[in-house]
């Protein structure tokens, strides 16, 4: 079945590959195996009554002799949207808090430490209509509003440190929009926040008539369990992101997104993966899934009649290792709740292992960067 | 069949995978489907005659108003060496001349314009052994070597830019060897070199024993044909190398490798397809086969036996589109030419579309990479 009707791709290799195969198939496309996660039969109820599906694997480092293992669990979310048509926001906003609250507590039941939701996951992904209101209503203090203390409640129950993408609106700077992720401690502090570093100009993604760069740079917050950064969707196309996230310590970092097939589904398993190689840390992909149909009819600068569908997200959200294998995605049409255990400790023993921070000449960039930016710069080409 | 025998990932899914379900995973693990090249027939006689591989495919672009079509064809060669035990180093590059040879006959038939070799292709890949004789032997001047000559007269006998990587030996700055690669001109003139600028210390690749860092910095060719690059081996983990290879109008960019299964087998889809995405530009991954043996038993540092192999080399060697889209791999174990005909269009459109250039924020990165070089740099972490 095609688009949005298949399921995934794992699922099809494993009904049709016979075993040997399957196993070098695997092998080659997601490098060591990832070990399934024994999770208990009351979350898997509890995720089949709320109709989501969930999923659980561990990767594991070598036993050392001056470091504990690190194992923490990270709960990845991906999940679609209420239709908008005709919902007040307050109504939209509340029915993804009751939907999330459910997936959170089964990602409690199965241990997660650490939890991420996808990006601006209060709200549909209403970027492609060029309208501001209703949308920009849904909008919120990245300090005091709503979702915000929402999450603190949930961390401080679940014990959980909560990673929170909303749409922020800055009313000590001019009452300005962000793409934004709170990062909000397992006490139920705020920990800090983030903003989206880099913002796209891509099909029906016009985020920069809504939102800047963010202006935060590339903070790395320590948690109880392990050091966290996050790299909000369009950010995984930009390598020196990532890197700077890295440099500045992160273990793991995430990437909550929201993506839609026709453009980029054949990259979504490259990008995130090659982070997680190159700088020697887990990352963590995150789409959101299904079809958003908007009140009132757009185009999409591509030629094409008016409509008022988004496309569909994919979903397929993973989680990467510093040693390149990876999970499976969840399903690209279902909610669904990653867990995923961790040995932190993995993230050095690769970097000992490949040594890509050592050999990375960072000295040398810094330098041809700095002249690539002058107006003056002319390339270095070679003529005959 | 699991290790070496396994021929090659698209030959299994092919074989195994229902027609529409194979179309979805390709989709997904592809992108857009390229096109099958129609070859003459002659040329894969003589490939076959040759005992070597021969696909070919097409990237293809929309057509321009103010540009015309800017097609090109590069040729990937992937081939084993011959067994060193007991030959001379003379015989062994000689024997890899005649092969060469024979393989770029076929690639004229194919009308290849820029043919790309192996990384260090005229020697067994020596330096997990550590010795220094006879394998520096191997090493040429760049400029006036027999290899050199030899790649000057196939590029003028053929009208075809030959990118050649070879060991160097720099005569002129203390006798020392470095990791290079020469790029001949279709009109049989070095255009020039460029030198492999990050060097592995991982496993049996003991490379920083042999050579360092190069000092070359980031070169692009410009040939008849389009301008390229060319990053060496385990340059293709360090994502700023592709940045400054693009940045210098790079739209093709080399990956010439040895690297083998145990190792990197995961990682080879990622890394170079990832580059082709991030920097808007064509990627040429390019492994060498087969298994090597030496003369004398080494370690590799693994608490393991000492032996005389260097595992397989599993070539699989494939072409990435800036779209994300990319060839099928040549097989994992036998010597192939891979044939791709390009619109370097392509690589402007996609800028267009995605925008990385243009949002990459490169002054911010300078800014940030040079303090974190600073000994007194503290990365910027948030606590509670």
């Amino acid at each position: 079945m095609a688009g949005a009707g298949f399921e995934s791709l794992e699922r099809c290799l494993e009904k049709h590959l016979p075993l040997a195969d399957l196993q070098e198939v695997k092998r080659i496309l997601y490098g060591k195996e990832t070990r399934k996660l024994d999770l208990p039969s009351r979350a898997f109820e509890a995720a089949s009554k709320g109709d989501f599906e969930l999923q659980g694997y561990a990767f594991q480092a070598v036993a050392e002799q001056q470091r504990r293992p690190r194992t923490v669990r990270m709960g990845l979310v991906q999940n679609r949207t209420p239709p908008p048509r005709g919902h007040p926001v307050v109504k939209q906003i509340t029915a993804l808090h009751r939907r999330i609250e459910a997936i959170v507590e089964v990602a409690a039941m199965c241990g997660v430490n650490i939890i991420c939701f996808q990006e601006a996951w209060t709200m549909p992904f209403a970027f492609c209509t060029r309208e501001k209101l209703p949308w920009t209503e849904f909008a919120e203090s990245a300090e005091d509003g709503p979702t915000t203390k929402f999450c603190q409640e949930l961390a401080r129950k679940h014990d959980m440190v909560v990673v929170s993408p909303i749409l922020e609106r800055d009313t000590e700077h001019g009452d300005i929009l962000w793409n934004t992720a709170m990062v909000i401690s397992n006490s139920g502090a705020i920990l800090g926040k983030t903003r989206k570093n880099h913002i796209p100009r891509v099909g029906d993604f016009n985020e920069s008539t809504y939102y800047m760069e963010g202006n935060l740079g590339h903070p790395v917050f320590q948690t109880q369990f392990g050091r966290i950064a996050v790299n909000i969707c369009y950010g995984r196309h930009h390598p020196l992101n990532w890197l700077m996230y890295s440099i500045n310590g992160a273990e793991v970092i995430f990437n909550p997104s929201a993506t839609i097939g026709a453009l980029s589904e054949s990259l979504w398993p490259i990008e995130a993966r090659n982070a997680a190689i190159a700088n020697h840390c887990f990352t963590c992909a995150i789409n959101r899934v299904g079809e958003e149909f908007f009140p009132n009819e757009f185009t999409s600068g591509d030629g094409k009649k008016a409509h008022r569908d988004f496309g569909y997200f994919y979903g397929s959200s993973y989680v990467a290792a510093p040693d390149g294998s990876r999970t499976p995605g969840l399903s690209r049409n279902r909610d669904g709740l990653l867990v995923t255990e961790l040995d932190l400790n993995l993230c050095r023993q690769v970097n000992d292992i490949w040594g890509f921070k050592m050999t990375g000449r960072y000295e040398m960039y810094a330098r041809e960067l700095a002249e690539a930016v002058q107006p003056s710069y002319s390339p270095k080409i070679v003529k005959e």
